[in-house]
């Protein structure tokens, strides 16, 4: 078959790249480090340099000029810093390693990318630095070349591409992102997943990943016992993301109600129905169009004015199901709703799902990291109920992307419910004990290493540290409950204290405050979030999130999962909600 | 509620464990690099000397000892070198941004973690250095003190974890690790995985990750012009692994024929059958299970000596389940299946797929790269009349896992399919191009940022660098392959050569060579390759995979797509495999 015409060149020329070393021409890396920081620190001091070069040059970053001072490595006198030795404009990706000699190349490349990543950081938690440098996506498009070409780019050209596409990144560490539920950056979390990711493996196999799923092992009996399951004893694995836990979640209580499904398919089985609050999130939805139980068999539960499933109708809901034909199999309780906060009653939902025999799912993506906090862990109560849990630590624990448990109270159950027992990976004789090949418990084959961010930081913290950083963000939430509730111009969502870090309000601007058409206020306030918003990120002061829920017009929806933010942070939230709203 | 008692201590203590700065106690960090190392290289010396360090003490790496030559960098003169400046045993995560004067510590910390991975890096690509330094569960558990503890560890105990867990780290980067069809470490891919760490954000919206979300489309675009899609023209979407890609390729098939699926489940649609050959990968039987289609619909196709799907087996099987009220809805040819390499004859089955439209996947995760070398694509030749490709960059490419794509044929179906309108994400009256917020046509919710490694190294290489590298281990491949098809000793597994890299055999001990009883033989086959996998990890040299298939008893599975595996190491391979096999 004819090649697609994506190449221009005729030959395999990738080899004919190979550059060759300068003798000396440095950029003067860490020149000037005694004079301007105390202890000296040449690393800090240069990316810092780089950035403002960057920041002179044009919106799309160019190569930057490299300095004359050769043979200074920053210590001011005359010596053999090997930032000096590499010119990157003459070097290509074939001469790093595994290319013969490449060993002081590669260093030197992936230290000019560290130190491009160190001025990044520094400038992410700097207050003055914007969290975002907005651009619309077609403006984006033309302001770099993104394109993928047939013939290789420079080092040089990939530097530059790094630290363009840094330049146009939303710095998710900011003390002012409160975008997402997933906010900040901890700095142990970044350095145990560059260690991932330079460990380059997969979780299938103890043989392919020893220590990671030891670590796997050991982390999920902690995460079961702080749940309050005896001993630890469950099962549990990380997935890509709260969505497919809870999609496992779904999927364990079918096989575990009807095992046959398995080999059968849904045709086996009797109309089945889910139930979760109108509150709940969507991925309970997604899981059940996906795995053939269809959103219609998901019947949403009402929630009361804070937000929280009502016990009473979940019963009456699970009644009126079985009456039709249908056969209740899964509740999912949501800890920590994504809008409101909102802790559904477990207790009382553990009692209906006993009563009904429909196996219990907490949902606690956003809330189950509260367990960790002897002041909030209350809000689970009954959670040691549940037959599963979802549990994000990226999220409320500020591990990096991606981090997410389920954890399963039947031992056994997952292996069984997926296994496949693919031979060519699962040998059976294998010279070490097989139950530490968890790989065939998964609905994945190969699976990213996820835990060693959680381990190493919570190694780093201790126990006390992640609860210390969440009792944090809980009062910062509090204090910004406490100065908006009554504040004019402000109109809290739901009345009470939040139960969780979100704080649902709307700012109505001077002009709207005091209309008397009820209607027409309304339409006015709708528009007003998605307004600061969108002005919010073209100055790129801060980011925060808004949406409509229900008959609700859109609202701030303020979530504080960042242990970089302050009170300060929050005064500075208000203040610029009201500058950028006021003529609205 | 009562803490469950997880916390030993009364109080929130944190952030008592401020530690504060020293004066000067340095570690020499890059001392004598100018004797060692021709332009001079601290870095890579000291990260070295660290190995070594390590190496001297037990199995379980302790404190290193800080040497006592304060004021130097390693430029052997005296000055303010950053490193001698911060005692890590004194210092807590908590002494880290965002800690007020956290940037010096923290930049320091990470750079220690750098030298680390440095030193590793290095060491990995060195054939001195053991692949695997194995240790069973049991004894590994033992090895250090993995448990999670309530108190915090001090930074020094964060380095030495970090070392310890590379010390029992896989080589995944060696160039004798074979195991996997991921192997090697890529420099760039690498330096493209700490940026994506360090921004951490996620893939859902525009809003939160405009850069990587532009990167995807572009990238996707170009994946689908290789295909030969017109314009590159259709969608797709980076998913956690191949299992997950083949997974939403079985959803959209589904959905594309009974819409209704989504709310009505499988109770709504007619019983339906898949179709995949004997030698697909497991991950089709475990999506039919997941989505309630049950593996008993997936039917297995027969395939030749050589482990392609016969095509008349497949009309064939097609008509028999229509006959028997199925409904044939899917069928997934394999491009490059795991064990034997084998590529499905793509334009046969897209004439059955057409005669009875059907859905036509490709599995391509293993033999999708392919498509990337004008030596070897045709062995794909009638991919472009699929419906939907997976296609793993983790693998061929040595793309850092996770990498992996599914492409579409049809614009739309993926939205339609997959979206659940969550509000609170996908808000419609946002101030951008709504079309970039990619998340809702996706399962996740969060989406961890995969496409940055891929672009940044096919940029480094160019489509012609990719080219080469996937030449550069069919050609090892074939090297073997014809090294050991007459060798006395081995006997292959199926005739011909290979068309992807595995070359599948066995290797015959002396004493089994001429065994007569041909049962006999066989059982004593079967027993040759576990332990010689067995004593190849033992020993730590080498690392190569095996497994029964059908009725052929365990064999070698050598896969090739290490960019950093040469001709001696193919030859080292078969050495080992006769000197640890020998006496069996």
């Amino acid at each position: 078959m004819a090649a697609h015409g994506f190449w221009s060149l005729g030959g395999d020329n990738a080899s004919a790249n190979t550059g060759s070393q300068s003798p000396s021409t440095p950029r003067a890396w860490c020149q000037a480090a005694a004079q301007k920081l105390p202890g000296g620190f040449g690393s800090k001091l240069c990316a810092l340099l780089n950035v403002a070069e960057m920041e002179k040059t044009a919106d799309v970053p160019t190569k930057k000029p490299l300095e004359n001072s050769a043979g200074s490595c920053g210590c001011n006198k005359p010596c053999n810093c090997p930032k000096g030795t590499v010119i990157f404009s003459d070097l290509y990706s074939t001469d790093l390693l595994p290319a013969m000699d490449g060993d002081t190349k590669t260093m030197t490349f992936l230290q000019e990318v560290v130190d491009i990543l160190l001025a990044y950081i520094v400038e992410s938690f700097d207050r003055e630095t914007k969290v975002v440098d907005f651009h619309y996506p077609n403006e984006l498009l033309q302001m770099n070349n993104w394109e993928l070409q047939d013939e290789p780019a420079t080092l040089d050209d990939i530097l530059i591409s790094c630290r363009a596409t840094l330049k146009y990144a939303i710095k998710t560490a900011h003390p002012r992102y409160f975008n997402q539920l997933s906010t900040g950056l901890d700095m142990v979390g970044l350095a145990a997943d560059w260690l991932t990711s330079t460990a380059n493996t997969n979780m299938f196999t103890y043989e392919v990943a020893p220590v990671f799923v030891l670590l796997e092992y050991v982390t999920l009996k902690k995460m079961r016992e702080i749940i309050g399951w005896s001993d630890g004893r469950g099962d549990g694995i990380f997935s890509p993301g709260g969505a497919i836990s809870n999609m496992y979640a779904m999927l364990l209580a079918r096989f575990k109600m009807f095992p046959e499904v398995k080999e059968k398919g849904m045709s086996s089985v009797p109309r089945l129905a889910a139930f979760t609050s109108e509150h709940s999130h969507f991925s309970i939805k997604k899981g059940a169009a996906a795995l053939g139980i269809g959103t219609e068999s998901v019947i949403c539960i009402k929630a009361d004015e804070s937000g929280k499933l009502i016990p009473a109708d979940l019963e009456r809901r699970i009644l009126e199901a079985k009456q039709k034909g249908f056969v209740p199999f899964f509740v999912s309780a949501t800890a920590g709703t994504t809008v409101y906060g909102a802790f559904d009653p477990l207790i009382a939902i553990s009692d209906i799902c006993k009563k009904y025999n429909v196996w219990m799912h907490v949902d606690g993506a956003w809330g189950g990291s509260l367990l960790m906090s002897r002041r909030h862990r209350w809000k689970l109560d009954g959670v040691e109920r549940a037959n599963s849990v979802t549990w994000n630590p990226h999220k409320m624990m500020s591990v990096p992307l991606q981090c997410s448990a389920l954890l399963v109270r039947e031992e056994g159950l997952m292996q069984n419910c997926n296994q496949m027992h693919a031979c060519y990976l699962f040998q059976q004789d294998k010279h070490y004990d097989l139950s530490y090949d968890t790989g065939d418990k998964a609905l994945q084959c190969g699976r990213h290493v996820d835990i060693f961010k959680l381990w190493l930081m919570w190694r780093a913290k201790g126990t006390i540290g992640f609860e210390a950083q969440i009792d944090k963000c809980l009062e910062l939430s509090e204090y910004l409950y406490n100065k908006i509730k009554d504040r004019e111009g402000y109109e809290m969502v739901f009345d009470g204290k939040p139960q969780h870090t979100n704080v649902c309000f709307w700012y109505l601007p001077p002009g709207i405050r005091y209309m008397e058409d009820k209607e027409e206020r309304k339409k006015h306030l709708h528009k007003v979030a998605p307004v600061i918003k969108a002005r919010m990120m073209e100055y790129g002061t801060t980011m925060v999130s808004y949406q409509p829920q229900g008959d609700k017009v859109n609202f701030f929806r303020m979530v504080i999962s960042n242990p970089a933010a302050t009170f300060e942070d929050i005064d500075f939230l208000i203040e610029e909600i009201e500058r950028l709203g006021q003529d609205l």
